[in-house]
């Protein structure tokens, strides 16, 4: 058997998108985004995706279910200056018993008087997340969450 | 003539709340939100505040106007956590020619089911700018700035 | 009583310097180390100063003591920038039985050939910490770790 | 031609290790160094490679060279915790004409009493940086430049 049919199919729908505002902080000397900045926005963006489809993680984790962070890969090809308006793409790639593959792209919108609306692509990355109990072990992903990841998402709340 | 006399009266209106969702990376180990996490609250509140009063800071950037931190003063009173959704206030309290003081208060909304609605107190702070040119040497703020600055806030943008 | 008369008295000798080279991750879009950055150098400069004494924060934490900022003031005077070798010296400036306040001053040694060594003050700031327990509640710091705060600094270790 | 032959040959000795210390802000409420934390052990190794090299960073980018990451990769193995004194080993791992390749481990001494002297791998990670011009476009490194990255280092300063 596949290493492939190990993975939940995820259905299109299964993507958030949230809009982040470049600050000061997170510019460096070059008078671009720091690389290490994007991380945060990564994991504003898969917190905003759970929300969004009833799933807060803070909820997961005061049942002792923990997502850390296994594995993380950048592909950095823009960058991205300050005041900036981001849109970050969360998306649910694939879903093993233990294990959470997000994706990630990141784009500034162009905004040019009488041209077509149109899109920088500035990154794509991926995350890995295990599932895990509070001691460390890995923890099968409880049937409600995985529903959840796999859902549409919900209204946005009016402040997130 | 007393130090007193050099500012500027301000408005009341001189006020503009963000909220702001606590993420994983702004933790420590304690639990609670780090305290050296709440300096880019600060920032982006007041940020939001200039946004919302048609001064983006970047304009004054590209007119060759700086506003650097000078001073930074927290007192911090209770902590908050992962998930929590914070308001940051964030009011000018005071301008000079050359500087501007932004005060703060951060606070937690509480909501107990069959209680009135009520507030936590995080924290208080305040910081001081400083308007230079690109060399580093005091410039007066402009006069528009600082109109804008005394101004109560038009609608916040749909996301920021 | 004056208030004075519950500090112990602190002496000379309470303080330790660490050497901090800026990392370009420090800096910001304005070419210098962003003001949030100097956060996590006062933090190293009181762990070192306490280790650097037989006290690791670690095993006053493992001992149900922890010790959370609730006062933060810095005054920012000249700016540091990417590669600058700075000196943090950490002070004990005043104990109560639940408080300890850390004085820094963050300074650059200048050295321009055939001239005589000097030091640009970067800046001056303060934290006082509060002694608690794990939950929260006042905690008088222990006997030893008064004694530990108020001596002189052994060897720094090989690598720290 | 293949894309290996594009790339230099690099010898063993390109490596140097970096020790850190772990502070109260890299962690986050599981207790343990947040992923993120790490990106700057990663340019802080980077950089002390390049210091020990006679090549500062800081002087290419003086002469118009500057190094942005394009590609982050990090796999997680085991989590680290306050005050853990980490080994950063920083390794060049392929030279092209425009890009450099840099290899991470990250490890944890360990030292139970009566046993032999180990090492936890606590992850491995890489980024690929691009040389560029100030104005964004691919620059060759310099050939100095490609020389001191495939030297051995030379002896660490004081303090760095």
């Amino acid at each position: 058997m596949s290493q492939r049919a190990a993975h939940t199919a995820v259905p299109e729908h299964c993507a958030s998108e949230l809009l982040q505002r470049v600050g000061v902080a997170e510019t460096d000397m070059m008078g671009v985004v720091h690389h290490g900045s994007y991380i945060a926005y990564f994991e504003r963006g898969r917190l905003e995706y759970m929300r969004r489809r009833a799933l807060p993680y803070k909820a997961l984790v005061e049942r002792g279910f923990h997502l850390p962070v296994v594995e993380l890969n950048v592909r950095y090809k823009k960058p991205a200056c300050f005041d900036d308006l981001l849109c970050v793409e969360t998306r649910v790639a694939a879903l093993t018993r233990v294990t959470v593959r997000f994706d990630y792209r990141v784009r500034r919108p162009r905004t040019e008087p009488g041209a077509e609306p149109a899109q920088d692509l500035l990154l794509e990355a991926h995350v890995v997340l295990a599932c895990i109990d509070a001691r460390g072990k890995p923890r099968p992903l409880p049937a409600d969450a995985v529903r959840a990841l796999l859902s549409p998402e919900g209204p946005p709340e009016a402040h997130s």
